[in-house]
């Protein structure tokens, strides 16, 4: 009649991963169940007893400052003796279109209102191309219900009209419905591929490259997956390009203490903006080849490309077109709705496509997914519809096309005058935003505020991104939370506020930063 | 300028976990890439250096039968020169409610609508209820849109709703919406917490105690993290009430090879349809205090108790009734928009009540979460409707009401109907379907054909489903799937074909095994 008898402390501390938690709060020191009169608390499950790679990882997009930013949000709804010195919070940390007034595309939101409720199909209300896509749809679906399971790789349809994307987008390059995997987003596909790819062996675990920065669902799912992240540098002198010769000297550091296995590359670049040169992308994949990596190809930012000759080139269509032995690499590509022109992040739709993957292993695939029964109807009718939009000659193509011409047009122009803004300001500069919905400047931080940091003992580009969230309302992610070079400091912030308030933003920033030099030069 | 070197063949053999995989291809033995003249191919990711766990576990549910049950239904599309003797697959072997024609409820569905299309609200096809619903919901979200990403636990409006649902349910005890947190369906919540309990210690990985017979995620979850199943034996002769002396074996041979941690029960029970009595619930809570183990209370059949004399107690309630100290236990409690009388699958929405657990972990799991971004606003707004549905004077309330009715009494009759149609069947004994959605009938092989199974390396059970589906078009899932005493046979079959279909469905299966029983007496 006893509870367990471990004494769980010392493997914690012999990792080094005990938690600087913020909380505090009973760590599996006292028994299993509280104590009516005391304080004391015993828990099966302590941060002494839970699983320790959840305990390091770290999704800076949704950390500790988002919080205190909800907090504040909180604070302007009320009514205050001492009033704040701004009126709203900018929640320039994510990338989340809706949330900053981008409307929806009328036409994806007709289809999945007619998916769901079918008894609308009398009603003059809705063109024809949405209710026959709606139709098409719901003939997919077992009981013509969207609250029906899907297959675990989603409903073939849709599947079909994802390969068909593809195969357009790509000039030709055909692309198989069975090697498309819808998913929730983007995360749920590059965190299936990863695990897919989790195997110790020779006691070292899999490496996987990314670059630095990089966006932190890979670090996140790196660390919760217990394997080693391999960190390249991109090129900030050369807006952010990928050097070879840095992915070199990365893969050789990294077989002393991991099996590299697979490379990420972000295109358009996440945080960075970057849009990849074809030669650029055909150097990377020569050396994914020479070190027999698996590519990983983040592409949810495919249709946001802005500046003057940029162009997104799939890793696909490059690889196929540099024939064998490139173009039989095995590659999984990732897209998602809460990008592009629909932004549509709430809905959680998105799909991988995965080639040359050796058969056996799809099927292993495939079989780890039915486990999760299916991804979101909503999220498959959504895709379906972006993929697969309106043609010439229907109903709605004139407004579906100017509707995502209007977002795409305002988005470049966004992210033109954000660049100029940040490089209008001493001390900080910004590169060109090729693509992507972020900025990532670089910021010259004197060394006093540093100091001043290391004293508060926080990462000086924290402490920056806290002090601008406090003194102007705007939320914006510190370059720590990306990675960057030692000693560098940066912050991401997206280029999604509507223009306006983009305007009156840049203003605030401009107005603290020049303070803040002024105080600590 | 070289490939990996490593020789990954031994790792996979010495575990002894090489795939018979029905797929050829290359292993492995190759280099990377295919020779364009030859066969062979080089891959990085072969079934010899993927992740291990993944190709053990399994998932019964959606396994090679429901694979050929797709391809015979594909066959009967087209016509054939030999008919098959019959003219329909009928899909039993899952929960799939509006796949077997059940009609969504009109007010979830038409809330969803307007949350989609919110340009519908001045539409008079809505019900002012049905409007102030999805503007309630839509106002709490960032920019008015279902397009924006969520809390990662969920619109705290939905939580809201959630808690007081549960504190309704519960006979007033509170819940918190601190504590709710929104998933995709229940598997979500359960792999989630899961995870946060994957902790190796002392070289031995944690235990989870399973009944037995299982849900099949619960298995394939436990092989893909690489945790220890601790089995307890369900009491058929009991109608699969929980021995708490086989619980108590079960812990004790499993704490030699794990560190038992948490305790799995699902009530009412899949596959076994059985609903817990308050006394049996009491006793489980009493030994998982004793053993201190976390409970997990898969209850996501709720909803769905059909039995006279039967009632659904939530292991929260009873365990905060008892009082000190086992009110202050950790659970975690699961619910489904799946099941219940909606049987809304493909939205994907579902909640987790997390009670008791220590601060600092539960900002752990909170941090988790946050990396997956935020589960679906249509599986958010479709358990809202389902936790808060309209109130007696509200428009909507006699169409939910009788709409919900309908459904819950067809399922009853459903079990009943089924119950006694496999009772009558020599050979096949069938506990009562107190709850849940399924029956799982015990099967009497004979000999013979048990033999026959052996000689051809296949499960007798899932031999006898296999030639059930081949000659009646009947899809269940062996018992092996979920597990079963040594010896014993059993299948799980849904209750949810329609009763004309279902009726069909058990002369046809009456039939078959009369058949079998005679040829291999």
């Amino acid at each position: 009649m006893q509870h367990h008898q471990e004494t769980p402390h010392s493997t914690g501390q012999t990792l080094g991963i005990r938690m600087a938690a913020t909380q505090n709060g009973g760590s599996g020191d006292a028994g299993h169940h509280s104590q009516k009169d005391g304080v004391s608390s015993k828990k099966t499950l302590t941060l002494d007893t839970m699983n320790p790679h959840i305990k390091v990882m770290e999704y800076a997009v949704r950390g500790p400052l988002v919080i205190r930013a909800g907090e504040i949000e909180a604070m302007l709804k009320k009514k205050m003796d001492k009033p704040l010195p701004f009126t709203e919070v900018i929640r320039a940390n994510i990338g989340d279109c809706h949330a900053m007034g981008q409307v929806p595309i009328t036409f994806i939101r007709q289809v999945l209102c007619l998916c769901f409720n079918p008894e609308l199909f009398e009603s003059p209300d809705f063109a024809s191309d949405v209710k026959d896509r709606a139709r098409r749809i719901l003939a997919s679906c077992q009981g013509k219900s969207v609250g029906s399971y899907t297959d675990s790789t989603g409903l073939e349809v849709v599947r079909r009209d994802v390969a068909e994307f593809i195969t357009n987008r790509d000039g030709g390059i055909p692309s198989s419905p069975e090697n498309i995997i819808l998913t929730a987003g983007a995360s749920e596909g590059i965190k299936a591929m990863l695990k897919l790819m989790n195997f110790e062996r020779e006691g070292k675990p899999p490496g996987v490259m990314v670059p630095i920065p990089q966006y932190p669902l890979y670090s996140a799912t790196i660390a919760e997956y217990g394997m080693e992240q391999v960190g390249y540098f991109l090129d900030e002198d050369n807006n952010w390009a990928l050097d070879i010769s840095d992915l070199k000297r990365a893969v050789n550091e990294a077989r002393k203490t991991s099996n590299p296995s697979v490379i990420v590359v972000i295109n358009p670049g996440n945080p960075t903006g970057q849009v990849l040169t074809e030669e650029n992308i055909r150097e990377i994949i020569r050396f994914a080849y020479e070190e027999g990596l698996f590519i990983m190809a983040d592409e949810v930012y495919q249709d946001n490309v802005y500046a003057h000759g940029s162009k997104f080139h799939s890793f696909k269509k490059v690889m196929t077109e540099m024939g064998s032995p490139y173009s039989e690499m095995e590659i999984a590509s990732f897209y998602s709705t809460s990008k592009g022109f629909m932004g549509e992040c709430g809905i959680r739709g998105g799909f991988m496509e995965v080639c040359n993957l050796d058969p056996p292993v799809m099927a292993m695939l495939k079989k780890m997914l039915s486990a999760k029964l299916c991804p979101t109807t909503a999220g498959q009718a959504c895709i379906d519809t972006v993929v697969n939009p309106p043609k010439e000659g229907e109903p709605s193509y004139e407004s579906f096309m100017s509707e995502k011409k209007a977002v795409l047009t305002s988005l470049a122009e966004r992210a033109k005058m954000i660049t100029q803004a940040f490089n209008l300001i001493p001390g900080i500069h910004c590169n060109d935003v090729q693509g992507a919905m972020y900025a990532f400047p670089r910021l010259d931080l004197p060394h006093k505020f540093v100091e001043e940091a290391k004293i508060k003992k926080r990462e000086p580009d924290f402490y920056y991104a806290l002090e601008l969230l406090e003194n102007t309302g705007i939320c914006i992610v510190p370059g720590s939370g990306f990675g960057q070079r030692p000693g560098t400091y940066h912050f991401r912030t997206t280029i999604l506020p509507p223009p306006e308030r983009l305007k009156s933003m840049m203003e605030r920033f401009t107005a603290f930063h020049t303070k803040l030099m002024e105080k600590y030069k």
